[in-house]
């Protein structure tokens, strides 16, 4: 282990969000609250600090896959120690341990909240608290990666470390290239999205926010009935581009360079859009005799599912009050999640995508063992090693899912709510049923259950493996 | 696909199904029930129309793979639709469907009951009921094996299909030698366990539906409240028995044969039993304060794990009612289930060993990407092959598991209920919770969700392959 990489990465992600807490202090002058005393106080010391720390990469720097996965998982927790400070200073949230479940919830872009009362929030620290989701959604590292100085293995290690999905795709053969085009990508949406906020009158701070929701599939809202309280088409407009943030973006850099038949051809996003249309479609005729026109149930489902199937999290109804198929079928949608290379969490389309290949290959191998079948993927032989990635991973999963819902089940809460609440939280979704509903929130669990929750969240944000590793002895050998 | 070997397996089974339903022949004319009569004319059809069936075998004979789970699966299907007309026509279970998944329930060794009243039934109906737990248990092709006319290929193909656990361990050279002495022990425990409830004064017919229940890992009984009405002795002596009946029969097969070391050397074995002493523990300090002292607490939580982990279905307490702890490690244990080569259900321990080495080989090779590791099991390297059908298993099995709590759902009864009817039924346990806990019943589904739940019995007994091959167009191909 080379520790003078780490805190040289370390270094650079405090720079980075140092100069990110900016944002906060600005909003805080605009509506004249006090608070961006604390938010200046945060980001001239985290910048100070990160500068420090990443002034020289020193003579042995080295960053080989063990430092890539360390460096990204000790930077999304520190981050989260340093994003939760001003949040917890201003009063805003008055107990450490929330601010910190809060603004992991955030970076992760799961939108789980402790808050009972979000419209109590200072104007700037809600600020903060739906930004983190933006910054969360395409991973701070990626960013770096177009700023920091490093040779291009070690930047792979990097964005493999913190991107999700069962193999790193590159759009460019350059990983720096890569992370541009992503964000390049990321910015155009979300500007895009802003403008359709605008144009249906949603007031500009709001937009501002629920685009950083959508954008990085987190699903802060403004208030707390989350999107309830907004008219039709700013819920549609939502609706569409929760959608569209969950699309593999490789789909996007295809559109760009003008290759429209191939971004269609990609098996993955076909398999998401037919999820999603499915899911819409049941869930509509499920809730019909509920709501009593057609009209309505779809738009109230291809919202939910939108929401849920992207790991957003926003919702328009209390879906915990759905009939028992619309709300299994939705908690079945969270473990399915986004596409890979999207900002969207969950299993991934691609992997479930995957095992399905794999049950098809193993039916036919036990009626023809002599036979030799291959995987398939978008025309391409799948390379074992990424099946197998894609099995160990799902094994990893249930691990975790199983070892969290017993730590979970201490508090006492019915079964719903704690098998819901991890899920929510691995998945990075952020609502779940019962307790957590849309309509609920976090506030009720025990510290030691937030802290179990934080994990699982970032270890559904990073995939697992890089948090585990931090709990492994030979990892931290010279 | 050969059809002819398929009839005559199905011949051959009912042959065996015929002899065995006149005991519950036997049984009715003690208690000089008049359903004597249904059972005998149902014997006697089964055994001529079996006989008929396997006069021949044919020129053309061939039995491969394909053909073997084939003949399993479609065995284990007649077995059931013919197992369940006697309890039907003799009015004990007035609706075919229910009827059938009550045997299916048997046959299975699962234990959920759709009756509300298990008094209510005929004596000599009661015990067909619970002795199509002890034919399921062991398994009856593995019973036929010993009988049937086939070379050592033919009888691989079967014991495969039908034998729980990743790899079909031969406990001698010979797969008909090693059936002839699995039944052995079999037998050799039923007696033993009969013997000891006896020895506590338990009345004759209990103690033998109780021990096909234990056996068999079944978990019917002959009270509403399964085995709540019983001393401590009695309780004592089914929570060991239900245990050595979920260990891998390996081990006993070692002790015969002297060999004590390498017997209390398996891994699985080492590790189910740390799973049992450690739940029970646990469990027991969970319950203290609810139960009051330490000697009850143990033994409730003993009997509840053993009954559970060995996918019995047992119970002296409603344990649906226990804090929510002990709910959702009772959960957590039905997928684990007992050893492979043991007559439990579940994925199995073995499996689960075998998931844990996996991710903790994943992190040492993420750490060391260049170094080779290897899974050792029991100190022998574990085959490629097996580990990779662990994982497509478990990837099967959770896509079973997803449709069916979809399909479930559809009744509208609340998550609790609908997720662990399906968690119970898939792994063989018995009871679940909420409406399905150990003092419900499964009677107020509806009879699709029955339907789904007989699939889902099967699916986890068969483990899932030779049920699904049924599905797949290529499997009937000539």
């Amino acid at each position: 282990m080379n520790y003078r990489s780490i805190t040289y990465i370390l270094g650079w992600i405090m720079r980075v969000e140092g100069a990110f807490l900016f944002l906060p202090v600005i909003v805080a002058l605009i509506y004249g609250e006090e608070v961006w005393t604390v938010y200046l106080a945060s980001a001239v010391l985290t910048l100070a600090a990160g500068t420090l720390l990443s002034r020289k990469r020193g003579e042995n720097f080295q960053l080989y896959a063990r430092e890539g996965y360390v460096a990204v998982a000790l930077g999304w927790i520190f981050m989260s120690l340093i994003g939760a400070v001003p949040l917890w200073l201003t009063g805003d949230i008055p107990r450490f341990v929330d601010a910190l479940f809060e603004i992991i919830s955030g970076f992760t872009t799961t939108g789980s909240s402790i808050l009972s009362d979000v419209e109590a929030l200072s104007r700037g620290g809600m600020f903060w608290r739906c930004f983190s989701h933006w910054i969360g959604g395409m991973g701070v590292l990626v960013f770096l990666l177009q700023i920091i100085p490093l040779s291009s293995g070690q930047t792979m290690y990097l964005m493999r470390a913190e991107s999700p999905g069962p193999s790193v795709s590159k759009l460019v053969p350059k990983v720096r290239k890569t992370a541009f085009v992503l964000y390049g990508i990321y910015i155009g949406m979300t500007v895009l999205e802003i403008l359709f906020l605008l144009l249906g009158r949603m007031p500009l701070y709001d937009t501002l926010c629920i685009t950083f929701g959508t954008a990085g599939t987190g699903g802060f809202a403004v208030y707390s009935d989350s999107m309830a309280g907004y008219g039709p088409y700013l819920q549609i407009v939502v609706t569409v581009f929760m959608f569209l943030f969950g699309v593999n973006f490789s789909f996007y850099y295809l559109l760009l360079t003008k290759r429209v038949k191939e971004a269609f051809q990609i098996e993955e996003v076909r398999a998401y859009f037919a999820l999603f249309a499915a899911s819409s479609v049941l869930i509509a005729l499920n809730l019909l005799p509920q709501l009593g026109n057609l009209a309505d149930s779809l738009r109230h489902a291809a919202f939910q599912v939108s929401s849920i199937m992207t790991t957003t999290g926003f919702a328009t109804v209390d879906f915990d009050k759905w009939p028992e198929f619309s709300r299994m079928l939705l908690v079945l949608l969270m473990f399915v999640g986004a596409c890979a290379g999207s900002t969207g969490g969950g299993i991934k389309v691609s992997r479930v995508l995957m095992y399905t290949k794999t049950i098809k290959k193993e039916l036919a191998f036990l009626v023809h063992p002599r036979s030799v079948k291959v995987i398939l993927m978008d025309g391409k032989k799948m390379e074992h090693t990424v099946v197998r990635a894609a099995n160990i991973f799902l094994i990893t999963y249930l691990g975790i899912l199983a070892v969290s819902v017993l730590l979970v089940s201490l508090d006492g809460k019915d079964f719903t709510t704690t098998v819901t609440a991890v899920i929510t939280a691995l998945n990075n979704v952020g609502p779940g049923l019962s307790l957590v509903g849309p309509m609920g929130n976090f506030g009720f669990f025990s510290d030691f259950s937030k802290i179990v929750l934080m994990f699982d969240m970032l270890a559904g944000r990073l995939e697992i493996f890089p948090l585990l590793l931090l709990f492994v002895p030979y990892t931290w050998k010279k």
